[in-house]
């Protein structure tokens, strides 16, 4: 997938590199029945995260991943991919998470992120508010999760 | 912590049992280092989550939980205790997610969850959609993060 737009890689990208219009796409990642099942068993304990024969008879005729660990694996992307390693400061919050589809074991997800705005902070010149549209899709190319991420980021130098 | 505002427990409870109004407390869950670096290897490998002597030189000056994770811990006290274990459909999203304080190995977190609004489906009238706003707390009482959560449910005898 392309990664090509951003100047820097991940250990040398800073608040300045993130410009608003740009769309990136990462991944894949696979969804593994035995991680569907662990992640739900500690973190969201339904059977129809949890139990295949159950999850048969449930709304989704099967079983989906927990929309928690679709989060999870998007962050994995997002993280390798997308946010500075050494500019990070913190996440303030995401909004308007949607789960669209189900998520199923063996399905194939990948992320694409656009560059909604970025904001230097008039507090704090050294850092800004990094404002991100985040789609993951499915190996369809339909989008399974959708959120606006917002990350505070240092200024290259700062 | 107070359980007893619900005419049902999660085995037995439907769209009817969700009444606008009303707050319910539940937990605790401990935040164990092991955990939050384990979890941030796999879903949000970044070093103030997965290294504890990285972390000190970090911007909260000590390993942090992925805010994912609290999101998770704190799904594994509302599948425990609030969200109904027979009639929940599927969640079609979150809104507001907030990350306002750094959760720490050590921790303990509860929640606290305020149904806000319960409204039957006008085109299937076998459901409705609960809308409720989850705090989590830590042992100081103190909110870590906070959204608001859409849950679909079945009526009782649908």
């Amino acid at each position: 997938m392309n990664t090509g737009y951003f100047p820097a890689p991940v250990e040398d990208r800073y608040f300045e590199d993130y410009v608003p219009g740009i769309i990136h796409r990462f991944g894949e990642i696979s969804v593994e029945q035995a991680e569907v099942i662990a992640f739900a068993s500690r973190y969201d304990p339904q059977s129809i995260h949890t139990d295949p024969e159950a999850a048969l008879n449930g709304p989704f005729n099967g079983l989906i991943a927990s929309g928690w660990m679709t989060a999870g694996l998007m962050m994995r992307l997002y993280c390798q991919h997308y946010l500075s390693a050494v500019a990070s400061l913190a996440s303030p919050g995401i909004d308007e998470l949607r789960w669209l589809r189900p998520v199923r074991p063996g399905d194939t997800l990948s992320i694409q992120v656009t560059v909604k705005d970025a904001r230097r902070s008039r507090t704090k010149p050294d850092r800004g508010i990094v404002t991100s549209y985040v789609e993951v899709m499915n190996q369809a190319d339909e989008p399974v999760m959708t959120f606006t991420a917002m990350n505070m980021l240092l200024c290259r130098g700062a």
